[in-house]
């Protein structure tokens, strides 16, 4: 049997005790650990477990898929994702090819950055589609993110933006001498993900267009969702660049029609100095 | 301290380590028994958790909320809710009154309808806002859901339809008499959900509209999802009328543009005599 097992968001402590029990009874425990962080580290997890884990990182899930599966028919293996085994980022293709090696799968389900997000007040139903929002580098800025959140918006719902995670990235020289170096990791912040959107919406004014996304649009940063220090804080994008919410990870949310409870909710979480008294169009600057 | 503890959506085991250490420790705790079900029942869960479960209906939480928050800001309370606590219902106006009573709160997160549904292999980023399905009576038929997954169809993303539940409803002659006489529980199942979509179709064809939605349009049918006698049906909406789930909870998928690892994902699950093979628009009837 493979194990899916969601980690949750927070800490060794937020798995179920279903997938406790799995994770317990498997021969092979496998972490995957490219498309998020736990705050705590391998360490605490295996002290909990009680078990020793195996860290897969991206080319182990892509490129040794077979050797998680091996002997999956028989014994049982676990499969440990952050958050939800199909949250942000599925992991379909390992179940496909459990199925075709005749491996029976089961899934455990925990909560992801998908429906936790709902702990800042907005409810979860009047989202519109979730986007990426990547690093920019020198040659390449992509703003198809952009008009995905303007579309949301023009709808009247909000946007959750899953910001950039690089882990085990290779410079381009690296890649291109077939050196394994990897660069240290990197975690995108909600001030660079704000700055981003603000430049996009610079550069659009330039143009003579003017965004349905402005400096004054309400939004909310989450850094940590589910751990003991999460911080949840709304206020402006302007603001969004540089509030202050500590180590990753970070999510950003471009509000789209508020309801008054939402807001009510929201004003629990405000960014130190910020009020939500005067709407934010009356904003002058 | 008011404890917000997550259950997921299967049984006693699916709440979270953490979870179930603070359901342990308080000194009341409340079940939130009228936005959705657990398979196993209030029994079962007192068992696991060795503790006395205080079921709490609509009426309890809207009329009653101070009593479940007496004295929690000297002692520890927990409010329990399938799924997660900001899910899709959210308790915002729970939380919104212990901060006014200058209660502390604590949210543990766990697996929501919202995120679970990813099991089906239809990735959580490619769905647009979500609808509730109402049932309809005689003299009211809304249409509203309708449009709204239309657009999302447009727009190339899936629609998760969340069923109608009735639990503890009074007839329209008790409710005007005043009388507590409530209705068995109703749970919308697939079947009556496909019916109804399948009825606008039928009205606004009459009407000379062609809807972006067809018989043919590929859905996937879910039942008691994380349980383990879980449900997944993929076929089209024709075939949803029909297809055999059991018992509630259902959820219907809508489906937008799928990608081929979603289409490949949602083979594994084919309505009794459906094949993907041949794409449904090419069906002749």
């Amino acid at each position: 049997m493979l194990y899916l097992v969601g980690l949750g968001l927070g800490d060794a402590k937020d798995i179920t005790v279903k997938g406790l029990e799995a994770v317990r009874q498997c021969h092979r425990v496998y972490l995957e650990a490219y498309t998020s962080i736990l705050t705590v580290g391998k360490e605490a997890l295996e002290e909990f477990y009680g078990k020793e884990l195996i860290l897969a990182d991206r080319e182990t899930v892509e490129q040794e898929a077979d050797n998680i599966l091996k002997d999956a028919d028989v014994s049982d293996v676990a499969f440990l994702v952050v958050g939800d085994p199909f949250g942000a980022t599925t992991h379909s293709d390992l179940v496909l090819r459990a199925v075709k090696l005749g491996i029976p799968y089961k899934v455990i389900h925990n909560a992801s950055i998908m429906n936790a997000v709902g702990c800042c007040g907005l409810q979860l139903y009047s989202f519109g589609e979730t986007v990426s929002i990547v690093f920019w580098t020198d040659t390449w800025k992509p703003e198809s993110f952009f008009d995905k959140i303007e579309k949301n918006r023009q709808n009247g719902m909000h946007t959750l933006c899953l910001l950039d995670i690089k882990v085990k990235e290779q410079s381009l020289e690296n890649l291109m001498k077939g050196r394994k170096i990897y660069e240290p990791p990197r975690y995108m912040s909600v001030n660079q993900a704000a700055e981003q959107l603000l430049a996009i919406i610079q550069n659009r004014r330039l143009q003579g267009q003017e965004s349905a996304i402005t400096e004054n649009t309400i939004c909310v940063g989450l850094a940590r969702v589910g751990a003991p220090d999460q911080k949840i804080a709304s206020g402006t994008l302007e603001q969004m660049c540089t509030v202050e919410l500590g180590g990753p990870l970070h999510s950003l949310i471009v509000t789209g029609t508020l309801h008054p409870l939402e807001l009510e909710m929201l004003q629990l979480f405000p960014v130190a100095g910020s009020s939500f008294e005067q709407p934010a169009c009356q904003r002058t600057t």
